[in-house]
């Protein structure tokens, strides 16, 4: 949804977007969604698989659908094993590799504040940093921007709708299945976010999943 | 040369080495070596291919050997050729990614101060804010060391020469043949390196190449 949202607001100004492609349950579906949004937006799509991080890596994101915290257990602890170590710096690297190549000037990130507690690579310290270190290795020919740093996702949908994003070309969710869980951290998120939009909800929980909320009264 | 010093000069410290393969001329040699050097001191090696460098990225060094400048060739301009874009940037990055899966707390990089004119992501600069950057985004758990950034390659192969570094077993030339070719820039720099450490020189131009040197006089 992020990534999508500011290749919408900045599409005049992106030359090529890159899917990084290291082996997450949700990946498949998120190149799919990533190409056809690019094809809409008449932007170069370019897919990097990184198939070292499945085969080396560990993060509960790269081990299937049955290692995602879901339900009850999503707190912060379980959520720390979705982190996939030093994620964003490695594909920022190779984005500005590959903008220095093409003679580009900018890498666009689209982290957000929700994942500031999680995740370290998506904070503005680290945006900061990566920035001088991107600067300094191109000597000084690619920088990086990160303007949603201090956005919540659910300003990014809001955003969104007012720019007029496809969100159903969008996939978040961690399991990665045909539809999305509505379960996952990702897939709740998403529905406040597009809730928060006043967008179609995508990603409600299955109807099982439910059942013990379900009263009479509810019902009626 | 360098990396293969501080392997035996940190052994004691190193848990795994790791050699991306990015598709450069001699890149296949320089394994070879790796892993055989890794193999004598006992550290596991692990070889990480980068496809996505070969097809995307530009460089001279990307391009086949015919594209390496050489002899009279060899000036600043030419040289800025074999950079390969923020090339230390991705390899930190993958590295520091693999540290934080494998448990380790420091990367280390064999820079050293004669690559900091032509190469961007050798200078301290980007050391320093490469590890701002590494140490950020992994939440503090890595941060990189570079002890050589301010030796220069002559005084690498000096203390290589004290504690017994094999250099037969590392591998320079930027052409990739099965010979040094000592007229490619890298090779120059060996040549220089191991006569400063009074070892034997492994990379000497061939003979064709020092006919016009060669005079009745020299001879006598």
């Amino acid at each position: 949804m992020d990534s999508t949202t500011m290749l919408y607001e900045f599409a005049d100004r992106i030359a090529a977007a890159v899917t990084f492609d290291y082996g997450s349950n949700h990946n498949a579906r998120e190149c799919k969604c990533a190409e056809a949004s690019c094809r809409r937006l008449g932007i170069e799509w370019i897919c990097i698989p990184l198939e070292f991080m499945k085969r080396y890596f560990r993060s509960a994101l790269l081990d299937g659908p049955g290692a995602i915290p879901l339900g009850d257990d999503y707190n912060a602890e379980n959520m720390a094993a979705t982190v996939v170590p030093f994620r964003n710096g490695i594909m920022l690297s190779i984005a500005a590799g590959l903008a220095q190549s093409l003679g580009l000037t900018t890498v666009m990130l689209a982290n957000h504040s929700g994942d500031h507690h999680i995740y370290p690579d998506c904070r503005p310290a680290f945006v900061s940093a990566m920035n001088s270190a991107i600067s300094e290795g191109t000597g000084e020919k690619v920088v990086l921007e990160a303007p949603y740093t201090h956005l919540t996702k659910n300003e990014i949908a809001i955003r969104g709708a007012k720019i007029g994003v496809d969100y159903s070309l969008t996939y978040s969710c961690y399991c990665g299945g045909e539809r999305h869980c509505g379960r996952c951290a990702t897939c709740r998120e998403r529905a406040e976010a597009l809730a928060a939009a006043g967008l179609p909800v995508d990603c409600l929980p299955l109807a099982d999943d439910h059942a013990s909320d379900t009263t009479p009264t509810a019902q009626a």
